[in-house]
This record gives structure tokens, C-alpha cells and sequence, in this order.
């Protein structure tokens, strides 16, 4: 008879051989839970193997990402498609197991960790679609979305801000279906934690409202078998399960200090835990006997076979709400879409309204909620700045149980890992909102839906010194161009209601990649725009008002397409000929073939580039020899007519800027 | 007799006024706290108005900076140097009285706030200065530093993740004489908090280790006089004193609503509070009956007339700390400070060592702590790895009553703006370090220390994919480029020895502006230089290698130089002559006259920029006609020496870009 220690066990050498082979990781903490996963993912945890996009399985994040071979000896172990040479290639290049868990490497994966505080946070994410789903699609007698979210962190997840926020939300929230499991080991980098983390961490929770079981030896299976049991009863909280655990269990010199935390344990130390745990097989082998008792592939085909039957009965009982529910979480867009966004660009063509980008967003977001149910907006308590809501909109935590709209608090990075895990659950689709400034707080998050090629949306207003008085603390200047430099990331800054409507649908109609969707808190004017021009929009730079023969080109985005539309006609009235170039998304601009970027970028003509924001970014377009109005330093606190004039955002700066060009 | 009503309404009036008189603004804030603010600022605080920088003073911070208004009516009525015009200049440009309270306009703002939750984390800073330094300069009798730090905090800020990070760390400290107040108006933006803040926030606070003064009604002055007592006895906890509060308190009919918060009152609802409180004053007017009461000069300038005699006494008798502590409050630099610097770069010059720049950034830490015992390092719980302790290196926090040490844990933002507090408050020279990708958690502090020309140092080490096995989330691509984005802030990727401590010495001399030094996880050749070329680094960029009549012109920084001087041999042997210029500071660099520039990178020589970092941002240096050889794209799990290769930086592509150029 196999005992529990011994499956466990085989965690503990799959992880510290890894480690060892690479040369390079992290094995403390994969032995250090190993016995809270065997129990949690052999006894609990809802999954199919082979179908590892199966809709209503359990959800488990890895928070401390750095411990990713507990992950991939834990997906290998119970049948998924990740072979004893996939763990062998642990964190080489093109291997499906790098050193940090990568959304998108190996089967199972349901989110990139390795950043404390977000693997949590996205958890929140995942749990509250779960809650969402389940109250917009179950019916009496079909549970068809019920599903919990398992998600393991250590003390560096607990110490970084986010996860205040995320776990506060969860509270608010009462995701019941939520279960956390801290790795109380006591060690960080820096050594004992007692000299920096102090929390009282259960109080805390509970402070937050979640459902706290304390002091579980995290090594017995009994009391992490009871504490589960405990936590899927809950009915009305998160739960978390405080498990004192020992860092690097097993090793029988090196556990429970820190050295076992980030480094290969080495062959002797390797080999006394072979001895320690009696384990005597050779690296990367798992006998038979325990190979079998951890595989899950008969268990979790059983388990998906139970809810394709109810789901089979649910869509003869319910046609059309399982057909929803099947194209929402395969994510594709809704039958009629494409003539749905032109009937809607169209009708902002006529309507030709000068209004402030952020509340064309809000046209734009009202226009697509139509016919987008899966829509679910929110903002870190600036919905009436960011103009986010909309007629349609429902609050999330409200009087029903569902909804559309999510008060996230004032929250930004939460909000942002939060929209990941919503993201990456599938069956909705996340947005959300601050003022541009506030971006920073939540930047890695960003950077994280960049690099998972996931698709949700980041709305952000008041994008300039245009905000005015509130000042230079809220006054975008450098954040449009660092938000372009993110790989994979779609930044819009659209200049009127047509090219923010284009902007939403190209947003909304993304597969592989998040989008920045970049706002005004000022009114700018209408432009007319020919079809041609329309659908040069989504291009991201086109030819906005051309000149015959150009001696200039001038490049603007967002609110200074007006300025450089006026410092044509000054120019013109002078009898110089100069292009308008509106470039709302220099990503998709980017992504044109050669021909088209030089029809509208042609080469020997000089350009002005005309933005709001720090300068350097636009010598890409300009060259050396061009010129860009922008601005290098912070705002001040006055109104947004009286700035732009004060720092050079003038027809006459940019028709001497121009003339100096053409000059040069 | 003037009753404290009556005080608190000279301060909600002056509000109400000036945002009315700006039509924009927070008035809601100064309404709801005044009654708080008029306790603490005529019974408590401890200042003189006629010199806001006498280094014992109390330090007060509005956290909640949106109630700006609140702060400049307490300073105007208080007696500093801000004129009633002043507030009728509230929110113009060029005025003393910014939308937000901005450290360097108004005398007696202590830092910028705004970006919620950044204020009470400076505060967290500055309580721990007065801590640190009352440790190391006090003595018997002589308490010279001696004072309370007190924060003003709304729902916003303690929704904020930064706030955790802050706090927790301030329970552990035992901040005793950091004493928040908890505006606990249950209002945010959104409308009533309910809906997403639902935390026991004195319980979460207790959990933290902090004395908590719960249910504390904000309005009733006896109240809060009693709750600041208890809270200045405590002898080893910081104190929340949780005030409940009505935002916008005195307007009849928009008080406690979310209309009060971030909007001008109208002209109507200011008659009616005028009514309603019995303010028969025109806008701006306050009589001098209250002017009398609120003056705090005279007692002011007693309380720092006794701190003068004191400090005389303490001068007497400790001739040698007085003297250095006047020097570290004034932010100058130890005498011989030039010399040291001088002797310590020769001798790294000397050594000639290969290793890495985080261990050269050790060893330049090691070399300037022998003579700047204000140094207060620090990292989030990297520090084996950010290589950032040195010989003489004391944790806060431990055994010790002071340190200079700060273990943060795993909280970057928090670190960041505790050190923008440090900084604040003087007496310290702080500086904090993570791993660059981590940078970005804690992105806004960086820009706040930017934006206040404060001069802390943020040190980043495992600069770009050279970190290797811990992958793309760990791995920096975009993160060099956007902080040189931020307006003021000197950027730093020295690639030896000898640029590392270059670095490090223009950082600590540096006065108005924040610097971050990235350094490399793995070895970085030593490269010779000549006393013109030692001298050179300084200047941001220089030539590193020269070759007569250069073809192009090879721009790298950091790990990038080495690469750079291999293919300039290469290309040498090809009979292609290239210069190398070494650019480990890009601000610092622009900095320099046309002439030296010119002279670095002369015109119409093609370049070629090599840099483990974004592309785009090179164009300001190599035009469209130069090439970079960079990375646009996330890194891979992989060793590092593996991805230099894959994703390109080798000699064969820089030697073919180069060639592309000359050829072009």
C-alpha cells in the first residue's frame, strides 16, 4: 500500500532533481507543499488530464510561481501532457517547463506566476467569473458552472500590497468557492521573516471577512484533509488555510532554512534526502505502483463525462442559453459582429459629436454591450470620471447575483490582476478602468496580460496634461509611451468618437493580446473622414487630411490631432503644403506591410510628430532630423487650456516646428 | 470667546471658497477633517511656522491629497508664509497652491501627495527616520530628535495595496510615534464604500501590531483631544485613531454624499452653509478674532527657541555629533567627500576586476558607507541576490535600537516610498533595492521622488535577459527604456568596475533629482580607461574606444559594452573602423553641450546602438538611418548565455548591422 508521504514524496525528488539537472530553481517550496497537493489535487481537486480546457473544471494557481515544479511534477504525475523529458528540460530554452509557470507552455497552466501578489489575485479573478457564470447560466437542477479556484501562496504573496486588495475584494465579494492555502514556512530570501513580517495573517483575513482555519500542520494529511472538507462548506466566504509548513521538507540538512529556497540542494544533499525519505530510486524515475495511485486520467474523464451529460441535458432543456455559454467560453465573438461595430461606427460618423474621447468611450462601450453580454466592465472607483458604466449596466456584489460591472475600489493593481484571472477563465469579457496616471500602480499587471497574449482591456482617461488642475501628480506625460513599449501590448489614443468606436472594436476583436484603450477628460472635435479613412483607423496611422505635393508631415495622436489640423490650414494660408497623419495605435501601424506604412510615411518628406508626452518615442517616425512637440517634464496644477498653451502645444510652435524641418 | 467650531469653520470656508473660486477641487475632505486638523494642529503638532525646515519639528502629512485645500488653510491660518492671494490662487498656474499639495511649492507641504496611499507610506519613512536618527544622536538628556509624524488617510488610501505594505512594516518597527487618522467618512467616488470596502480596517490594523482608537467621533473635539493623548503615550505601537466622520460637513444639503467630494459646491449651497454654520463672512475673509486663535507663530517660536537651547547644550557637550548631525540635516556631503570618490575609483581602476556589476555595486556601496554613515540601505527581500549589505551594514529593526539597514520584505512600493519619506525627512541618505523587473511595482514612487526633486537612489540589479533561468516575467526587456522616461530621473547601467562606481558616487552627490543604478546578475568584463575616459563616465556617454576616421559609431550600455568592443575587433579585422561609445547614462549624456556631443557622436558617421532592451528608444541616437540591435519582444526560460545568443546580441549580427549602416 502506497502511503500519502511517499506520493508526496515523489513530488520532492521530481522537484529537487529538476532543480539539480537545471542547475538552477527553486526547491523549497515544491517540498515543502508537497503534502498539501498530494491531498488537494488527489482528493479534491476537479480536473480532467487529457481535457485541460474543460469549462467547468477546478481551477489551482501556483501564487508562488518561483515553486513551478511542484506544478509541473503535480501535472506530470497525474496524466497530463507533460512527459518525464519535458521535466528534464526544466527552464531550457523552448522547453514547455520554464523556470516560472508560462500560461501557454504546458497543459494545466491556468495563469503565469512568479510576480508575488498577482497568481492570488488572479485567482480572485477566476473565482469571481465562476460566481458570475454560474448566477447568469445555471438553472434549476443544472449546475453547469460550479467550480472552485485553489490557489497556494507563500509569505512573499501575502507580504506585497496586491494582495490586500484582491483578498479584500474577495471578502466583499464573498466568493465562497475560493480556497487559499498559505505556506506558512517562516523563511524569505532574506532569512527569517520574523525581522519584516509580523502580521497577525489570520486576523487579517479575517478582517477582510474570509473563513480562517489556522495552524494546520501542513505535513499532515489528516488535518489538510479536514481543512478542505471545511472550506468547500463554506457558503458565503473565502476560505484560507493557514498551513505550517517546513521549507525544503525532506532535506535532512538544509529544511527549514533558506538555502533551500532558490538554489539546486546539490548531489550530497540530494542524495541524504534519498536516504532520509527512503527513497530509493534513481533522478526522474517514479515506480509504477506510485506513478499509478497519482494518475487522475480515469478519474477526471469520469468526472467530465458526469458534466457533458449534464451539460447535454442542459442544452436540450435550455438550447439557447448552452449555445451562449459554449461561444462565450470558447471566446468568440457573437454571430453579426462585424456588421454590428460598422452599423455603429457608421452611425458615430453621422452623429459627428465633439465630446470628450472618454465619453465616446463610454458611446462606444454602450454601442458594443448590445449585442456583448459577456461584457464585464468595472473601474477602481472612477466610474463617473471614466465614464465607464453604461445603460445596461449591472453591479457585480449588488442585490442580484450576478452582474456586468465591477466597483472594484480604489484598486488598480488588484483591478488589473483581477481582469487577468476574468480574463483567463473565459465565458466573460473583462475591462477596466482608471485615470491614465494610475496605470503605474498597476503596471505589471499589464505586462503580465501582455506576455500571456491574453486579451482584456485597460481603459484608462484623463491622458494628458488636458486634466488640468489636479496637477502634475495626475498628469500623464511619460505613460503613453511606456505603455507602448510593452511587448504585445495594443496602446489606442483615438482622437474623436469615430476613431475611439474603431479603437473599442479592435479592442474587443483581439485574440492574442491586451489592449490600452487611451482617453481624453477634454472634449475634442469631430473630424470628417472619408470610408477610406475609416478603415485606415484600424491601421493605426493613417492619411487624415492630405495636401498635394507635402513639403511636412505631421504625426499626431489623440487630443492634438486638432492641433495639428490647425497648424495645417496656418501652414497652408502660408503656402506650405503639409499631411495630417492621425496615428491612434502605433503597434497596428507597425504591423502594416512596407508599402502602406510609406504611402503614408513617405520617404524624404520631413515630419513633426505632435503628442502630449515625452519626445523621445517618436523619433522612430521622425528621425534626427524631425521634430517633435511634446513635453519633457512634469505638468503644473492650472487649467488644461492655459497648459497646453504653456508648454508649446500652439499653432505657432508647430508651424515654426514644421518650417524648421522643411528648412533643414 | 472663539469656540473650536468656529475654527474648524474658518477652515471649511477657506475650502469651500477657494475650490469654488477655482471651479475645481475637493472640498469635501477639508469639510469633513477640519475638526480633526484644528485638535492636532493647535494643540499637537509641533512646528514653526517662520521656519517649516527646523529639523525636530512634527511632521504632518494629507495622505488623502485631494484635500489639498485643507492643508493650505491650515498653513495659511496658522501663520506661514501663504497668503490669503495665495488661496485665491488655488489650482492656477505658477500659484503656491497646486491642485495637490506638492513638496517645494507652499513652505510646510512635507511631501507631494495625491496618488493615494503614498502619503501615509512616506509618513511610514519619516517616522522611521526620527527613529533611526533618535538612536543614533540622541543622549542622555538630550533628546534632540524628538518628534511625531501624523497622517491623514482616507478609505482611498487604505484601499490601496501600498497600504498594507506600509503598515505592516510600521506594526513591526513599533513606529510609537507615527499616529494616523482614519477619515472614515464611508465615501468614495464610486458612492457610498459599502459596496467594495467592507473591511474591519481597526481590526486589519491591530493584525498589523498597531495601538488602535476605534468609533472615534470626528467632530467632537474632546474626543479626539483624548484620542491623540492615548495615542502619543504609546511607547512601542504606531496608532490608528479611526474618526468617523461626515465628508463635506456644514453643507446642509450635500453633506455626506458623494457630490461633496470632488466637485465646487455652487454658489447656492456655499450660502446655505454659510447660513447653516453662521459664517457671516465674505469668501476669503476670516476675522481676526480667529486669526488670533489659529496664529501658532508665537508658540511656535518658543517651542523651537527651547528645541535651539537645547541643541546648544547638546552641542556643548557633544561637539563632534552636533556638528555631524547639522550636516546630515542639511544633505551635504562629508568634507574629503571628492578625494574619497577620487581614491576609491582609482583603486577600482587598479583592480581591474571582472564581475558583476551588482557585485561592483557591493563593493561601491562598501567603499562610500566608510564615510557616509548616513547611508540607510535596504532591498525587498533580495538581498543575497541584490548583492546590496556591506561590511558595516546594521538591520533596522533588530537587536539595535537604530540601523541602517532596512530589510522591506517583499514589498516593493512600500519600500519605494518609505525611502521617498527617509529622503523627506533628511538626516538619511536612503536607498532601496529589488530586482528591475520589480521596478515596475513600484513605478510611481519612482516618478513621485522624480516629480518632488528628491534625491533617494533605487538600486535594480538582474537587468535584462541575462538573468537567465527565471524567465520572461523576471527577465527586464522594456524597463531600462521607461524609467529613463520619467522626467528627472537619472538612469544608470554602468558596464564595470569602474562605471559602477562612477555611478554610485554621481547618485549620492546627486541634489534634485532621483537616480536608479541597474546592474547585471552575471559577470561583466573590466574595460581599461585613461584618466580623460575615467572622467568621461560622468558625463553619461563617451568614447570608450576609438578608431581613426570611424565608419559608424557602436553605442552600448552595461552588459551590451562588452559585446560592443568584440565586434569593433571584429570589424577591425574586416578593415572597418567603428568607435565604441560607452553610454551608461542617457540623461546625463543630453546633459552635455552640443560641442562634447558632437565631438562623442559625430555627425553623418552611421551608429548602431546594442542594448538587452526595447529598441524604439534608440532612435534618438542612431536616427532611421542607424540600426539597434535589441530585443522587442518577452525573453525565455533559458540560460543566460543560451538567449544572448538566440535572441541575437552576438558579434556576427553586430558586425551585420554595422555593415548595413555603413553600406546605407
Amino acid at each position: 500500500m502506497v502511503t500519502r508521504t511517499e506520493l508526496a514524496n515523489a513530488v520532492r525528488f521530481l522537484s529537487m532533481d529538476a532543480v539539480e539537472k537545471a542547475k538552477s530553481g527553486h526547491p523549497g517550496a515544491p517540498m515543502g507543499m508537497a503534502d498539501i497537493a498530494e491531498v488537494l489535487w488527489r482528493d479534491h481537486l476537479k480536473h480532467n488530464p487529457a481535457h485541460p480546457d474543460w469549462a467547468n473544471r477546478d481551477r489551482f494557481v501556483l501564487s508562488n510561481g518561483h515553486g513551478s515544479m511542484l506544478l509541473y511534477s503535480l501535472l506530470h504525475l497525474t496524466g497530463y501532457d507533460l512527459s518525464i523529458d519535458d521535466l528534464k528540460n526544466f527552464r531550457q530554452l523552448h522547453s514547455r517547463t520554464p523556470g516560472h509557470p508560462e500560461y501557454g507552455y504546458a497543459p494545466g497552466v491556468e495563469t503565469t506566476t512568479g510576480p508575488l501578489g498577482q497568481g492570488i489575485t488572479n485567482a480572485v479573478g477566476l473565482a469571481l467569473a465562476e460566481k458570475i457564470l454560474a448566477a447568469e447560466f445555471n438553472r434549476d437542477g443544472f449546475p453547469v458552472v460550479d467550480h472552485y479556484t485553489y490557489a497556494f501562496m507563500g509569505d512573499g504573496c501575502l507580504m506585497e500590497g496586491i494582495s490586500h486588495e484582491a483578498c479584500s475584494l474577495a471578502g466583499t465579494w464573498g466568493l465562497n468557492k475560493l480556497i487559499g492555502f498559505y505556506d506558512d514556512n517562516g523563511i524569505s530570501i532574506d532569512g527569517d521573516v520574523d525581522g519584516w513580517f509580523t502580521d497577525d495573517t489570520p486576523a487579517r483575513f479575517e478582517a477582510y471577512g474570509w473563513q480562517v482555519i489556522r495552524n494546520v500542520d501542513g505535513h499532515d494529511a489528516e488535518e489538510i484533509q479536514t481543512a478542505i472538507d471545511t472550506a468547500k462548506k463554506s457558503s458565503d466566504r473565502p476560505t484560507l488555510i493557514c498551513c505550517k509548513t517546513v521549507i525544503g521538507k525532506g532535506a535532512p540538512n538544509k529544511e527549514g532554512g533558506h538555502d533551500v529556497h532558490g538554489a539546486p540542494l546539490g548531489s550530497a544533499e540530494i542524495a541524504a534526502a534519498r536516504a532520509n525519505l527512503q527513497w530509493a530510486y534513481e533522478p526522474f524515475v517514479v515506480p509504477q505502483h506510485i506513478q499509478d495511485a497519482w494518475d487522475c486520467r480515469a478519474k477526471g474523464a469520469g468526472l467530465q463525462a458526469a458534466w457533458d451529460k449534464l451539460f447535454a441535458d442542459y442544452a436540450a432543456a435550455h438550447p439557447e442559453l448552452a449555445a451562449e455559454f459554449t461561444r462565450r467560453m470558447a471566446g468568440e465573438l457573437p454571430a453579426g459582429w462585424d456588421a454590428h461595430v460598422a452599423a455603429k461606427i457608421a452611425a458615430a460618423n453621422d452623429k459627428g459629436e465633439t465630446i470628450a474621447t472618454r465619453k465616446a468611450s463610454q458611446n462606444a462601450i454602450a454601442a458594443f454591450a448590445e449585442v456583448l453580454p459577456e461584457l464585464l466592465g468595472g473601474s477602481a472607483d472612477l466610474t463617473p470620471s471614466n465614464l465607464t458604466n453604461w445603460p445596461g449596466s449591472v453591479a457585480v456584489g449588488g442585490e442580484t447575483a450576478g452582474g456586468n460591472y465591477v466597483h472594484y475600489g480604489v484598486r488598480e493593481f488588484g483591478m488589473a490582476a483581477i481582469i487577468n484571472g476574468l480574463a483567463l477563465h473565459g465565458g466573460v469579457k473583462p475591462f477596466g478602468a482608471t485615470f491614465l496616471m494610475f496605470s503605474e500602480y498597476a503596471r505589471n499587471a499589464l505586462r503580465m496580460a501582455a506576455l500571456m497574449k491574453i486579451n482584456p482591456i485597460f481603459v484608462f482617461t484623463h491622458d494628458s496634461i488636458g486634466l488640468g488642475e489636479d496637477g502634475p501628480t495626475h498628469q500623464p506625460v511619460e505613460q503613453i509611451a511606456t505603455l507602448r513599449l510593452i511587448p504585445n501590448m495594443a496602446v489606442w489614443r483615438p482622437c474623436d468618437t469615430v476613431e475611439s468606436m474603431v479603437a473599442w472594436a479592435e479592442a474587443l476583436a483581439a485574440k492574442d493580446h491586451p489592449s490600452c484603450l487611451i482617453f481624453s477628460r477634454q472634449n475634442l472635435p469631430f473630424v470628417a473622414r472619408d470610408a477610406a479613412q475609416i478603415d485606415g483607423v484600424k491601421k493605426g496611422g493613417y492619411v487624415l487630411r492630405d495636401a498635394a505635393n507635402p513639403q511636412a508631415v505631421l504625426i499626431a495622436t489623440g487630443s492634438e490631432v486638432e492641433l495639428a489640423l490647425k497648424a495645417q490650414e496656418a501652414l497652408a494660408a502660408e503656402g506650405i503644403a503639409a499631411r495630417v497623419v492621425s496615428m491612434p495605435c502605433t503597434r497596428a501601424f507597425d504591423q502594416q506591410d512596407k508599402a502602406y506604412i510609406a504611402s503614408v510615411l513617405p520617404a524624404g518628406v520631413p515630419r513633426v510628430a505632435i503628442e502630449a508626452g515625452v519626445t523621445d518615442i517618436w523619433r522612430k517616425y521622425v528621425g534626427l532630423e524631425g521634430e517633435v512637440v511634446g513635453i519633457d517634464h512634469f505638468g503644473e496644477s492650472a487649467p488644461a487650456g492655459v497648459l497646453f498653451k504653456e508648454f508649446g502645444f500652439t499653432v505657432e510652435n508647430v508651424v515654426a516646428k514644421t518650417k524648421s524641418v522643411i528648412r533643414a
